[in-house]
């Protein structure tokens, strides 16, 4: 079937969706979770066939892990599906109202965004995640995984289509694009009029694309290079905690520390501390730092700029709040950043300063996640202003829609 | 000087503007105000630069006329400024926010976007207008007008920007480009990272350009396909006057209505009165308004796919609510649209079903605009459905970010 045409589909079932109870949605997902694990023969059946094209066309080990499907894992998808389910549903929610001088009441409410289309590597984990999501917020789950995990998609979007009909929705609520080609994800990102919102979930290939092809609109989930100030009055204790915290926890992910700021007036007391305390986390410093940390290797200006993503920090001493503020301005890439102190003016002031989706006080950036904040579920961390900014939950997968109720009322 | 400087001098005044009290910029439009009064001689001087200009170059009259300045427009523009200055700051607001159980605090708080950019045609007058909003909601004013009237908006900005220094704010929080190019018009839409958000005020022509060329993020003011829906269980007298009113009240704005749709089971009664009461309006219609309305000539498909933005209404009959919803999600364009309806099901399913930015019961889809809903400032009313959708005031001109507070705490 053409892209066209297969979109077609997906925007008259998203209008089902779109109108269904909570109810019905949250069945689907629960049958599904449980035609996951019943049908589990034939999923891994599919990701066997995924596994042996990765190993023949010499994938890399990280990558063909990603791709690979076990019981567990499917146990997981399932029980993702179950939590989605059990949440609250976004739909519906009037965000606010009031009446008009002339009569008028008005109402923003909580809508469906209709299709939203799903762009995604090759964990196929992703595939009933991502329509989960979709499903549970009233809209059509459009899916595009990548070529190497095609038959594990298949069959996860069979399953799930089967649920939707055993729960008396339309099976086009959720679907795959099947075409592996370049000009068919570039297709896909110019639906504009048959996808709502496209989602992508990738590296920085995937969203230099969106920038040069999408005329559908769509939410970024970027980079984070964040960072952790230790202010002069900062609890040094505390300090060294969240740094440790911050870098270390679980350095490959976007809300991990990847740079150290340390005031002047603190630096000789924390620096030697948190070296200790970050035992295997190779330290690359400023000068500042390297006339206290003997031994420690320079940052380069590219250093200062970089997700390592892994076990290296940059640490800079910087000789004021604001310096502190300036070099988040400059290297960060607006995501979390912290500020360790007891001060409240210096607290007030880096909040209102900095310009990221989130400012931390007195924690580690690692809290900027949609679980941990409280959102329930996780679609992923926007770094863009518009929309969506931070963690992203239920709601940021909706739009809103005026409703204006009167009895007669005309324009003057 | 070349754009990226310009745009860096204006990010630059962006983070003044944005940490700036409200009480600040609030002095700045007030004595921008004072100033396009007292200065009405210089900027009158170079409207007539422009206007000549124009005439030379054989503009239209109504372009001409969208040109000219006189004292009275720049009163206008004046109040204009006055009024915006007395809106709430919708910088700081709380969105919201609750505790965490492990005692972290959040809180989503509106915070400025940073730099607008405002690509407009001809007006000039939307040049104080666009910057006083941006300056309103903490942000910097990166505009672009056309080239006809340069010498205008330069003389505009002029005044604008002593207002600002005269504040004790930077000059560069607002800032014109000055390069009529092609070419520097798309450079414009590709400062991702020095501009935040582009509003766009103009034709098909920049809608297209925006969509094949920007990287930075967009608010489209799309076009207004508006339905009236008379239901079988209308108040046949509203629904007259509600007809004539969407019609006939402005008829070139993107909220005033182009098609009426009619229940079967009202259209002998109602029809011929609707004729009557829209007078001066030509009427196309379908077949069964043809049978009904001797005379009346045949509406093609592309009548009903048409913003007439004139004295020309689309007519159709319909057999149920259900062909009604169907009609006009084939041929809306998501703006705003109405139904006028005794019935509280038939209201219910059609503020439920019909996908738009505004559904309207028993009411004008006049009054979906800015000011009639009671935002105060009109910035716009977009189409599209994420970041802001229907009317737009001050609150959509920001974003938010997450503010987290705690006392040490780490992630397990």
């Amino acid at each position: 079937m053409n892209l066209e045409a297969l979109a077609a589909g997906v925007r008259a079932a998203s209008r089902v969706v779109g109108r269904s109870s909570s109810a019905a949605r949250d069945d689907a997902l629960r049958l599904a979770a449980d035609l996951l694990v019943e049908g589990a023969g034939a999923v891994l059946e599919a990701n066997v066939e995924d596994l042996e094209r990765a190993e023949d066309e010499g994938l890399g080990a990280t990558a063909v892990d990603r791709l690979r499907l076990d019981e567990d894992r499917l146990a997981a998808m399932a029980a993702g599906l179950r939590a989605v389910a059990a949440l609250s549903d976004p739909v519906g929610e009037v965000v606010d109202g009031w009446v008009r001088p002339n009569g008028l009441r008005v109402e923003r409410v909580r809508v469906p965004l209709g299709v939203i289309g799903v762009v995604y590597e090759n964990r196929p984990n992703v595939t009933s995640d991502a329509a989960g999501l979709c499903l549970k917020a009233g809209s059509a789950a459009f899916l595009r995984g990548s070529a190497s995990a095609l038959a594990s998609n298949r069959a996860i979007v069979a399953v799930l289509r089967r649920a939707l009909a055993k729960a008396g929705l339309p099976e086009d609520a959720v679907a795959l694009v099947e075409d592996p080609s370049h000009e068919a994800a570039v297709a896909f990102m110019r639906l504009r009029g048959l996808i709502d919102c496209l989602i992508p979930r990738g590296g920085p290939a995937l969203v230099a694309a969106l920038l040069e092809h999408a005329t559908v609109p769509y939410v970024l989930d970027g980079d984070g290079n964040c960072h952790v100030y230790v202010d002069a009055a900062a609890d040094l204790d505390m300090a060294t905690e969240i740094i440790v915290n911050a870098k270390t926890q679980r350095p490959g992910v976007c809300n991990a520390a990847e740079t150290l700021l340390v005031h002047e007036a603190v630096a000789e007391a924390f620096l030697p501390r948190a070296r200790q305390a970050l035992g295997g986390v190779e330290l690359r410093g400023d000068e500042r730092v390297q006339a206290l940390l003997p031994g420690v290797a320079a940052a380069s200006e590219a250093d200062f700029a970089t997700e390592f993503l892994g076990l290296t920090l940059a640490v800079g001493v910087v000789g004021s709040l604001d310096q502190a503020i300036e070099h988040i301005a400059r290297y960060g890439s607006g995501h979390s950043e912290a500020i360790v102190t007891t001060d409240v003016a210096a607290a007030d002031r880096f909040t209102r300063e900095v310009d990221a989706a989130a400012v931390v006080v007195n924690a580690s950036t690692r809290f900027v996640d949609g679980g941990e904040l409280g959102l329930g579920a996780e679609v992923g961390i926007s770094t863009q202003k518009l929309h969506a900014r931070g963690p992203m939950g239920l709601r940021e997968l909706t739009c809103t829609k005026w409703v204006v109720r009167g009895d007669g009322q005309v324009r003057r």
